[in-house]
């Protein structure tokens, strides 16, 4: 029995650690995310079995999914139909833009902020909102920020715009460890294109493009959101997203009632 | 026995830790700066004595300030004639400008300077030429640095320009044991200041200046050479560098040969 040219695509995109109820977040988001997208029980079922997902598994994502407020289900005669959620579709609107974006689009501004000369951990509980929203840490008392330098009187801030950005900021920022991640993706990416012929079945196709944008979405989202000034040279992540986009774009989204 | 006006002023203003060779120093900037001006031995003896210095002290001064390189001596009959070398003039015009500007008259520029993420002691031995050169430490990855950002691959460095500044920042370059250094010598100087009178003689007014310009100049000299921008709010210097000046013109610097 030889593997389907599916099959193979399946295996070179296929990660181990894939969590089903990320992935289904991942498939409405790319399917489903109109305001009055539904996804049946059925075709999801479908779905799921063909990426390998067993029932329970699928049952248990779903169930976890309504509890967090990500889905909604309605009734419809013996089937049930699933949608996201208000809450799941701004979330899923919001990280659209990076996912499906053919550039980063990343305002040229950055700016960068220092602490105040206090004890470590005065200075950490400091940092961490800053970090939580996206600046990123050059040592225990420096931040980079994204965008034109905020006003205020706590940190002193220093807008950079066209500050010439030395290689161990930008190692610091896009680290090395994601360069491998990106570059490791690329490889699969490179290696799935080799089989995708457009042969598929409409279920095929949203197989593979989950796939594809599940895994990318979770790098991307990982990313830092900074300038492209401070990217190191030969950053894979543009090349990457050009061939997400080539990928996408081959496997032409199919409308949710061929399924 | 009443103390005379002279007196008076001398005590307000003499300070304990004064070094002879270095109030000598002082004492040929403020009076024989000029290429062929020439202090005598004989006027030497006077003006330190004026000042309370024992002879033996002068001695020991001069030979260690000519065997350093500041002072040149030349034999005149049977007396010593005694001026500043190239190097000694050199030093006293560099240090001029900062002494007898009616301003502190810096640039309003200034920079930020991010060592990188190294170990201490390889950032301490990046920082160290740099703090030798006027710059100042935030903390031990951020130095502030006076004038446009200098061109450079190292470090990353900002322009700071018109970056608001906050206190903290503030009170770490112009810190507060400097500020009561300045204070305490505005003390000395409105003391002095009352029972100035313009009675003296041309070597009492010469010492007065010399002990004046001898405070003001280690004070000075020691002072960050940052835009005032980066001044704590009622930094004294400005206070304190206006009543030398009026203390300067009230006790008009004599002719050498008048001494």
């Amino acid at each position: 029995m030889t593997a389907t040219a599916f099959e193979k695509s399946r295996s070179a995109l296929q990660q181990n650690d894939q969590r089903v109820w990320s992935l289904i977040v991942t498939l409405f988001g790319d399917m489903a995310q109109a305001e009055n997208d539904r996804i049946s029980a059925t075709q999801l079922a479908k779905i799921t079995e063909i990426l390998g997902i067993k029932p329970e598994a699928t049952r248990v994502a779903l169930h976890r999914l309504r509890k967090d407020g990500w889905l909604i289900s309605e009734k419809s005669g013996r089937n049930s139909r699933y949608g996201l959620s208000e809450f799941g579709r701004s979330q899923s609107m919001a990280a659209s833009a990076r996912i499906y974006g053919e550039t980063s689009a990343k305002s040229g501004d950055w700016h960068v902020l220092i602490l105040p000369s206090k004890p470590l951990a005065a200075r950490n509980a400091m940092a961490k909102p800053l970090l939580e929203n996206g600046y990123k840490a050059l040592n225990n008392s420096v931040l980079l920020g994204q965008g034109s330098a905020p006003e205020q009187d706590e940190f002193l801030v220093l807008a950079a715009g066209d500050t010439p950005v030395p290689d161990w900021v930008s190692v610091q920022v896009f680290s090395k460890s994601m360069a491998a991640e990106i570059t490791s993706f690329s490889l699969r990416l490179q290696s799935a294109k080799k089989t995708l012929n457009t042969g598929f079945t409409p279920l095929e196709t949203v197989a593979l493009r989950v796939l594809i944008v599940h895994h990318w979405r979770r790098l991307v989202l990982r990313l830092p959101e900074m300038p492209d000034a401070l990217q190191p040279k030969n950053w894979p992540e543009p090349q990457c997203r050009r061939l997400v986009h080539e990928l996408l774009k081959q496997l032409q989204r199919p409308r949710l009632k061929t399924l």
